[in-house]
């Protein structure tokens, strides 16, 4: 039963996050029946799940699955995580469901840059969303930390090779013992060995032909592709000349730093099943070729092993709550293009066990249907072997005016008036973006409910008509929704329809098998989730995708990296365009992870700072200890 | 009373470690007397405690404080670590004191490295050694996170103001709300106003010439100080240029990045005494001068409030415990050379607390005497008001050899013959160093009681002969210690020493008082300290000092960066030379920690990966979820 006290008008986020007590987290564990070893308290308020719950509760049934998704959005966002909280909330504090909302874990470079937090909004919130925000328990940081040691590796490790000769080499990467006079291979030496087909164990046995081979990389550095991270939004690093130093010898080498939520190692914890998993797939991750066109993978570099570690704690999810006390898990928050932009397997999958055979859980991805929840069909379920009950669509008037032909929506200027008066034309004609959106989960044979996200300045007709042409376009179930508003009560008429929906047996297919071609896979995401006519290639994406394929990599997934902001790669083209063909610029490999990304038009991966960012409001009162003017 | 079963010979220190059971952290509270409101666990060995324990215990007496230092030391390190542990261990656990031992955080990057942990060793160390040497509880992240935030802010605005009209500079800075048309300040820009002398708070009462002061901050660029951190040992970042991507339009600058241990951000952690020290200080951190030569703080970035957000957690020392279940604080680790290199004040003064009256707070100083210790009592003890009732000084045969003559020790070398076998005369010659680092403590009027770490290659005769030698210099008391073998049985007569010398009444005196000239400051200690003559200075050196007096920062104490292998500045000058000057080639300001640090030769702040580094064996065996092979 919920507790939450509505104020109108809606105070600011933070006003509300800080209003409600939230229980502690402890009694939130034992609520859901997890037991003292299974928890890890962070604080009051945070806590690491165990996987241990995973084993004990294997024979449990799983609860229903909910996906939540959205049309085309503008670029201020519809409220996607909002309505992911808030339809948690009403299964939970108000249908009294067992329930559980998964949401990712946002980077702290928005937090601070442009956009503000990530916990929901209004009545719909994690809390206490400082937490949410901040560094809550490391995972982000932990990325980061084995990123960058990966990145040190390799950058130290083509310096030793330029500037040692074979035999200096070798008898560096495997030194006498300074008490036994004893050379060692290490663990991850012998594996080299055994990929490059040499049977020995003993250091003093290998030819100095053998011990070039085992000892140079060798790697091509046009092929290598691994960047450095940090969690904050800073320009300057996006390019950067790595090794001016004198001690570096003129070894200079131009790369970038992407924001830590790139990182494959963040695609990797959100698509992994447990730990062996996660270490196996650390140590497949591909970082280049060397100049014979063989793949060089961390494992060459002996540091799979020290990236697991520095990850043991962040594979576990993060058990928060909403402010209507709904168990939440915030875990792994990759990027939504140049990855797949969904919150972990290993969440939902706890979270399935423990919420059992009457309960739900409701999971985001990220960006529209074409983009986070094709990803979330073909590649997160895919992995995880889970399929979706249900899908929630959420459209807001706003963003299908501007479909249907309303002026620009640009952040940080007024919105024009189309978007503030009723303007049931454009509206009508923007449905054809909903429509398509409809469709396309039909496509994975998932049913669909619709959100539509109701804003104080829409007028009832215009709700009435999105629910109108949802209906028409074959959506089962449409309803006006005021969650930001009212918490989990504004929400509670689609909720009851997600609960009948996923009574309904499923349908659950593939858009496409992994055995076909690359070139194939990404010609069927274009026709059918796009609604284009095909791709086209560069030379370089084409030369990319031959040695994917030839490097036995052509079964994987694909995880098109495509603005969301159209469903062409156009972002100007609003509404349900047709007649386009997609241009593949370039294909990149996260091989750890498990899929192929093709790079349609420039993405970028590292925001910059505003002139006046949001970070000028924010303070810290020395008296309370209270953060202020978070967003 | 100590449960630890000791094998011989000596286990590995994992082997050690993992084989005890460390108690549930939150019991180690309970025995503390912490409430639990006082207490945020993190998982079940390491917990943050609240500073309000300082205002619950404000009328309770401090117990004794020991500082823990060393003579100069081969590049292996003498056991400073082991030793704090290993007494702390003995007072707590074989003499029934109340007793802490407060630890620094080591930096990842030598974890992974060359060096390995930092927990201590043998029988004498913190667990889980795992935890102590990974994430810990972030404070080291978030410093990351904060020194990366306020360089991406300085890059950012160093774009900006390059790239926009004043005008449109003042627009940005202080954009019309986008519903209510109003422009406003921001809190940290009504600070720069007055900071300006203007007495203005409303943007639209500037004239053009106010807005333009007000907008640019004019950073002369040859003045930048600040770099960006990494807790990664990358040598390739060492130098980088930044800006290279094609949207910073070609502006390009050259920098570093360092270990995150040597932000000044750290150094502000371990140097606050509470919440709203903490803010202050982060306020007014100085990255460089205008062109007219006027100081530019973080302030004038409006980024202290975000910085202060971020450090809210950290700034909470975080509890662990030893092998014989001591409580230890691990809190802050700054850099020993270019900061003071000693834990933070807050987790000295919770834990004196703590122990009351009659316990022991431990903590150790990095470095020998003339450096740790030095900018303990000058720096961190003038920051805290506290004052040390003893210090311990750690010897071992193996150091006072080389300060006699012995070859040179290099790490990954076996260690030349000298220092396996009895040899006395090298013993007996290299005591001056012994005895002018026990001169140096009497410097300050404080008891030294010298800890002779026995290694098992030393015979009786070395070790009665350094003991013989420590009371001739003046020692307050010197013994035989083998708490690596033993664990805290094994240095209790040091530890009675102690207990008793600490009774005695206390001389403290700082070396040097504030109110002279920063020129004035470093002779003292060069003369008192090192035994050397005097200073030199660049052309470099002479203007910055001159700057900063002219700044006002003239008043600050200094932190001297100066190799810790010699006395002197020449680290192949060992024993305890006379006759020579230091040479002081440059001069830096952590004006938000507090302290002016003169630069005496050139300080790596960035160490590399060596071609095999100590991760090649470090590992996460799935089965067990146990961390393998870290050392």
């Amino acid at each position: 039963m919920s507790k939450l006290q509505i104020k109108s008008p809606v105070p600011s986020d933070i006003e509300i996050a800080q209003s409600v007590d939230p229980v502690p987290v402890k009694q939130l564990a034992d609520r859901l029946g997890i037991l003292e070893d299974e928890l890890d308290l962070y604080g009051k308020h945070k806590a690491k799940v165990h996987l241990s719950v995973l084993d004990r509760l294997k024979d449990q049934a799983n609860g229903k699955y909910v996906v939540v998704t959205g049309i085309t959005p503008t670029p201020l966002g519809e409220g996607k995580s909002t309505t992911t909280v808030g339809l948690a909330q009403s299964l939970g504090a108000h249908l009294n469901k067992k329930c559980f909302a998964c949401l990712r874990q946002p980077s702290q470079g928005p937090t601070f840059g442009i956009k503000g937090g990530a916990a929901g909004g209004g009545y719909s919130q994690v809390v206490p969303m400082e937490e949410f925000n901040l560094h809550l328990t490391g995972d982000i940081h932990a990325i980061t930390a084995a990123n960058n040691l990966m990145a040190a590796a390799i950058d130290a490790r083509i310096f030793h090779e330029a500037t040692q000769s074979d035999s200096a080499l070798f008898k560096r990467l495997c030194p006498a013992d300074v008490k036994t006079g004893k050379r060692e291979f290490a663990p991850p030496m012998l594996r080299r060995l055994q990929r490059l087909g040499i049977d020995k164990t003993d250091p003093d046995q290998l030819t100095p032909e053998e011990a070039a081979r085992f000892s140079r990389l060798d790697l091509d550095l046009s092929t290598l592709t691994w960047n450095r991270v940090v969690d904050t939004n800073d320009r300057f690093l996006r390019g950067v000349t790595v090794g001016t130093g004198p001690e570096e010898k003129g070894k200079t080498r131009e790369t970038g730093f992407d924001l830590t939520v790139a990182s494959e190692i963040m695609a990797i914890l959100a698509l992994t099943n447990d730990v062996a998993d996660m270490r196996e797939r650390l140590q497949r991750m591909v970082v280049g070729s060397s100049s014979k066109g063989e793949p060089i993978c961390a494992d060459d570099y002996g540091a799979a092993g020290a990236l697991a570690v520095l990850m043991k704690d962040a594979i576990m999810p993060t058990l928060m709550q909403t402010l209507e006390e709904t168990p939440v898990f915030v875990h792994a928050g990759p990027f939504a293009n140049i990855a797949h932009g969904n919150s972990s397997i290993l969440a939902d999958k706890i979270a399935l066990k423990l919420v059992g055979e009457d309960g739900f859980v409701v999971t985001e991805a990220g960006f529209g249907s074409d983009i986070g929840a094709e990803k979330f069909m073909d590649i997160k379920c895919r992995y995880s072997g889970l399929t979706p009950n249900c899908a929630v669509l959420v459209a807001t008037v706003r963003a299908l005016k501007m479909h249907g032909g309303g002026p620009n929506v640009v952040p940080g200027n007024p919105l024009p008036r189309e978007y503030v008066e009723e303007h049931l034309d454009l509206v009508e004609k923007g449905c054809c973006n909903l429509a398509k959106h409809i469709q396309n989960m039909k496509e994975f044979g998932v049913s669909v409910v619709v959100a539509v996200n109701k804003f104080g300045t829409d007028s009832d007709s215009e709700i009435d008509l999105v629910v109108k042409k949802a209906l028409e376009a074959g959506a089962d179930g449409a309803y006006p929704c005021t969650h930001f508003a009212h918490g989990g009560a504004g929400i509670a008429d689609l909720a009851k329809r997600v609960v009948e929906v996923c009574e309904k047996p499923n349908d659950f297919k593939f858009l496409y098998p992994l055995d076909i071609s690359l070139k194939e896979k990404i010609d069927i995401i274009v026709k059918k989730m796009y609604g284009g006519d095909g791709a086209t290639y560069s030379e370089q994406a084409e030369k990319k995708l031959a040695t994917y394929e030839k490097q036995g990599f052509g079964n994987l997934p694909i995880c098109m990296s495509k603005t969301h902001l159209s469903l062409s790669q156009d972002p100007k083209l609003k509404g349900a365009p047709t007649g386009f063909t997609i241009h593949i610029r370039d294909v990149r490999a996260s091989v750890g992870a498990g899929f192929i990304y093709p790079l349609v038009g420039t993405m970028s991966t590292m925001p910059g700072l505003p002139t006046r960012p949001v970070f000028y409001e924010i303070d810290l009162d020395p008296a309370t200890g209270k953060i202020l003017g978070l967003s």
